[in-house]
């Protein structure tokens, strides 16, 4: 398969075969990993391999109960990592801030995200499957603690890997020409956006089902993987919650809206555990 | 070529032909863009392409005077855009926030930084070279004017791409071990930590310009494009600040730490002026 099937046709995969990875392509990912792109060749990324059992079950755990993740032979929890920089740092004579300064933090972040998304396609490429686990953020505290993270280590995503058992269908996207503009931005107008969504989605009507397919695939992939009944929990939230159409899905029963903004306080509070305080302060003092 | 030897061998191209990338290679690369993983398949992702000659030559200028942005052929501007999903949400009769959510923030641009290097994995296997440019994000406010963007619309990076008239030397790495945990963070002890990087750099002894060529790439592919001599002002600049290492290099000259930590003022307001003020409150206020 060529490159650009490969981006194009892969989708997350949550439903992994038993059989291990071996030593050889972990290893191979992981040099993909290291030569990623990263801003002045900083290199502020570490990689947890998290292959046992019970391991993987805590992870499971920590990142909201997602049976992918303690079913998945490996994930690799991807750490956006200025602890060695500034150990380096002050053995050199020198001294690096980057956990107080935003623009360094969010250069890390893309840094990590480079050398994640490398990872994925080279997976890809091996016949594997993965999916992003974004929710580890959700549990900063918790992760930093049970995986040993030294100050100044934080958590960014975790990547979950396997041989696939089965590929869900494929989710809809955007057409192209919404996401792309020439030259300066192109604001669309809101019937332009409207028809966007609607190509893209379709209205819910009475076939939650069908609908949960192309939207909310976790809720079928987890129904096939455990004895709860998933599918008809969520299809009970979306009656309940009258959900109409996927905006009202997304933000009223996944990520209800309120919600996300009140999680902020819990995030600052656990960068600021980790030493990070570059969200704290809008105007900031001298540095020492 | 083979995705591991690409992954692994692929450098940052500052020097580019001026042979025009095809669109239907342009579209390609939008469609590895649009189909990257996307938490949640919200797709907060526009990308802006740059083209016209007097334009690339107004964005080289907004981060930084780098000469390989004026005369790369294309330029793509990846913005987490958010204005898109707040109209779709409200025409839905339901509404999204992460504007206010730093969770939402911190997803979105991890979706952004997946399409972002997808494209630069499928355009060098392309015979395209590419390099990331960050500094966007020094000069939102100017390139949000610039660029038309609306409220909610975020310049994150921009990835400059054309064919390569020259490929730099390999660039040092830290071992592959350094960034490998098993299982748990292994945190590295102060001798680990110098090893690590003398090997990955050595010192600079008095070779500065051999230096130079492993440790800021950018001064010797620009000394190839202009007339100004930057090598020479990089090595006088050495010399003032008496750098004797790379660790003094990259937090005294390259990014000195104090400055870095003063940008979060401008960085912050530039967010707010955009919408973005998930970065201002720890104590967030019951939404309305």
């Amino acid at each position: 398969m060529n490159l650009y099937d490969l981006i194009v046709k892969r989708r997350s995969i949550r439903n992994f075969t038993d059989q291990e990875i071996p030593d050889s392509v972990i290893e191979e990912l992981l040099d993909a990993a290291n030569n990623a792109p990263t801003g002045g060749n900083i290199q502020p990324l570490s990689v947890i391999l998290v292959q046992e059992a019970e391991r993987r079950k805590r992870l499971a755990d920590m990142v909201g109960s997602q049976p992918w993740v303690k079913n998945a032979p490996l994930s690799m929890v991807f750490c956006l990592d200025f602890f060695r920089v500034k150990r380096w740092a002050f053995m050199f004579e020198t001294k690096f801030m980057g956990e107080s300064a935003l623009s360094h933090f969010l250069i890390a972040y893309a840094d990590v995200m480079c050398a994640a998304q490398s990872v994925v396609l080279l997976a890809e490429s091996y016949g594997l499957g993965s999916v992003y686990i974004g929710t580890i953020q959700s549990n900063i505290d918790k992760a930093r603690d049970y995986f040993e993270m030294p100050q100044y280590v934080l958590p960014v995503i975790v990547l979950s890997l396997g041989y696939p058992r089965s590929v869900p269908k494929n989710i809809p996207k955007l057409k192209r020409n919404i996401i792309t503009h020439r030259e300066r931005y192109r604001t669309l107008s809101d019937a332009e956006i409207k028809q966007a969504y609607e190509e893209k989605y379709g209205n819910i009507d009475d076939k939650a089902e069908k609908y949960l397919e192309r939207a909310f695939i976790e809720v079928i992939e987890a129904d096939k993987q455990q004895d709860e009944k998933w599918i008809e929990i969520a299809k009970d939230e979306m009656r309940r919650l009258e959900i109409r159409n996927n905006a009202q899905f997304l933000f009223e029963l996944r990520y209800p809206a309120e919600r996300m903004v009140k999680l902020n306080e819990e995030l600052i509070h656990a960068f600021t555990n980790a030493g990070f305080d570059c969200f704290i302060d809008t105007v900031v003092e001298e540095a020492g």
